[in-house]
């Protein structure tokens, strides 16, 4: 027997958009992160209009409703962790318009980040947010969890492109918040917040995206160092000599030697640490800036500097970069991708604190990530069927969150905190802090079925890595 | 007979920071809008504990708290409209530390914005927003106002440039927000909620700012127009040229000779439009900018384009332009200043609506401001002591907002709705969004004591630009 609101929403939307088949709500049952949680339902929607009858039907038998792009969230938001409903957006159809002379674009939510990228390329202008799952995720997924991605240093995050939303409420209400001006202060900034909300206050159903001039030239480096503090000194250096590059991405020795077993791609194997660095601008602008790069880099001792000469060698080396993640994942099989961030400056200490916590927990811990931001990647390589193992990962992953805090860092620079670090919000943020924050869930969403679960930990909820 | 809460207050500050005497309260009664509202204290404040005690009675006694910096608001933020306290943090000990490995500064919110552009340059840093008050507001204004100013074009506004706060609530308590980091999605972003909220959700006392490298070099430019429609042609224009300069102001003819008039300054006085432009970056890469924007400029139908060949030269131009505020001033005794603002490639139509709206109501309108993003300054120039007048103005103001929103536009840019662009916050906002701001305001401040009678319009308000 059916339950009544899926009986509703079938009458509503259709059989079609309604699924309830175990093998339906199994397929949206897991993403990036750690855990399976399987839903009541999927309802697969293509229309704001279809997302307010979903709010309203949920809203009024108090069921709990989780939106999902394509699922590759790194920290849990699309886990429907109290059943209910998922929210579908990946079939909505794809829609990107340039407004060239404003310099916007409006986009549906289902849209992957990577056919914004190429819209935008078009007209000669760039959409700058490039986290590393842009070809296969949903833009409605990166403004739920505000991507980051390697050009965070240079260009900034999800939220400093959004200039305006559509939003439907948790009760089934269209908002629209924002606009299309760079300058908008009609009212308090509800844009902002509800980007990066995590799914928490409504449904992302339409954006307006600010977009950059493309830069005319682009030039790539690499730098090969015998110590670990020597790159981190590097990066600080670099960033104190009025360059700012466009990426500046770090890939210690365990990670550089996993992609070489995995795809030889030319990264130095015998080097502690390996940066990757990209300056844009005017061809003249980055022509300096790379010798000037270059001076600091063999200053600080690097072993090897690699100046590509042609955009087909650069693209070799960020393609190895991008094979970071997929290599590491075979030395074990379970992958445990964190996203502490600490000041630029700190990344040196952070990096002893990480190799301490490797040392302590006798875990396999390798880094790599967005060093010009201090947006770290710890991950842990380990087998999730031992028991023993896991628990020392959970105490490695507590010690990583608390060496990040206590530099000056945040838990989570761009994955989000989700459902695996909800236990240490409260740790950075402070009780004040989440209280304001649980007020305005509490205001919003007063049945509390906007995906629940998230973000706010749970009475007496700790890490837990392991589930039987 | 004082009120228990000023005794109360005035046991826990000292009788120092408490005034209540009718010469002390009229000082705050006023702001750099229209209005006057004269407090029942004024409590000057200098560390944040001195503001978790004034917010923590006022809580208990319901008295309105209404905080301000320099009061050089152009929205009525800093106006008791409710009478209350005026919570001063102009005395507050001025505050600017540098990280210029981390790239950012710590400010108290007594601080000079000028004093904080000053402390960055001295380490080759720039913190870009520079609202033309930059000399005589304070950052806290700046931050509870999102101020904007002409650098907007390439590099946004105040709120761009915040990575974390220290706030106190309005039932007293302190809050952190954000950090030190650019990229930080550890909970929502309270940060960009309390920046721009006018003051109606907290207390800001300390803020921790993003700074960027200087440019290494500025290129001014100062081209003359005959007609409104080929100048608003010129903007777009260069805009789509893969150029984003740095600054792009409008002058109008009516602004121009209110200029000369005033201080002569080189401004040509028979153009019908004047642009100013400056170009930031390397050396080359303006030069070649330069270039093609003076073709852009010829080809549109330019009359003129100076380009000054040294730093003094600019300056004076940049003179010029900070002139137009206090030149136009003195046409007639009163000034209602607005910042409408529209997508960039609306100004032509824009200033078509603005002239339309100058000839219906036969009342003094001219206009400057940020054209490259948008952001219109129509000024209308009045008589407040002239009521049939002001009755005039009024209607007309009103057309100006429509017209900005028609255009998919906004009411205001960078001065912030305050008292009185109230009245239309819906228009824009719509009704649910406008219910989804108040349910944030009322679960932080239960008890609206924290600014109230701003950016919500009360039952009722209509715009009213005469007092009696």
């Amino acid at each position: 027997m059916e339950k009544d609101w899926v009986q509703e929403l079938t009458m509503i939307l259709g059989e079609a958009k309604v699924q309830t088949s175990v093998a339906d709500v199994h397929s949206y049952s897991f993403d990036g992160s750690f855990g399976e949680y399987v839903p009541e339902a999927v309802v697969h929607v293509s229309s704001t209009e279809d997302v307010c009858q979903v709010m309203k039907v949920a809203n009024a038998y108090k069921v709990p409703v989780t939106p999902r792009g394509q699922g590759t969230c790194l920290s849990g938001g699309p886990l429907p962790v109290h059943g209910g409903i998922v929210l579908d957006t990946s079939q909505w159809p794809s829609s990107v318009e340039i407004f060239p002379d404003d310099l916007i674009a409006r986009v549906s939510p289902g849209t992957l980040t990577s056919t914004i990228h190429e819209a935008a390329a078009q007209h000669g202008l760039m959409y700058p947010p490039d986290p590393s799952s842009a070809h296969v995720s949903t833009i409605g997924g990166n403004l739920a969890e505000n991507s980051g991605g390697p050009r965070g240093l240079k260009y900034g995050v999800t939220k400093d492109y959004v200039l305006g939303l559509e939003v439907v409420t948790p009760e089934g209400e269209v908002m629209r918040t924002g606009g299309k001006t760079i300058k908008n202060v009609t009212g308090i900034d509800l844009t902002k917040l509800i980007v990066g909300s995590e799914g928490i206050l409504g449904v992302i159903t339409e954006a307006t995206l600010k977009l950059v001039p493309a830069p005319p030239a682009l030039q790539t480096m690499m730098a090969a160092f015998d110590s670990m503090r020597a790159a981190g000194e590097a990066i600080s250096k670099t960033l104190v000599s009025e360059i700012l590059p466009s990426k500046m991405e770090f890939i210690d020795k365990a990670c550089a030697r996993a992609v070489e077993n995995y795809q030889p791609s030319g990264l130095p194997i015998d080097a502690e640490a390996i940066l990757i660095i990209e300056l844009d601008g005017h061809p003249a602008a980055i022509q300096e800036e790379a010798e000037k790069v270059e001076r600091v880099m063999m200053e600080l001792g690097a072993k090897m500097v690699i100046m590509p000469q042609s955009a087909a060698e650069a693209a070799e080396i960020w393609k190895a970069r991008k094979l970071v993640s997929p290599a590491i994942a075979k030395i074990k099989p379970t992958k445990v991708s964190e996203d502490a961030t600490v000041p630029r400056s700190k990344i040196p200490e952070m990096m002893e604190k990480l190799a301490a916590i490797r040392e302590n927990y006798g875990i396999e811990l390798v880094v790599f990530g967005h060093a010009g931001d201090g947006n770290l990647h710890p991950n842990i390589l380990c087998d999730k069927r031992d028991k023993e193992e896991m628990q020392r990962v959970e105490l490695a992953v507590a010690e990583i969150f608390q060496a990040a805090i206590d530099l000056g860092g945040t838990l989570s620079g761009e994955h989000g905190i989700g459902t695996m670090k909800s236990p240490f919000l409260e740790d950075e943020i402070g009780l004040t802090g989440v209280d304001m924050m649980k007020r305005i869930k509490q205001a919003w969403d007063p049945n509390g079925i906007m995906n629940p679960g998230k973000v706010f930990a749970e009475e007496g909820q700790r890490l837990v890595l392991t589930h039987d």
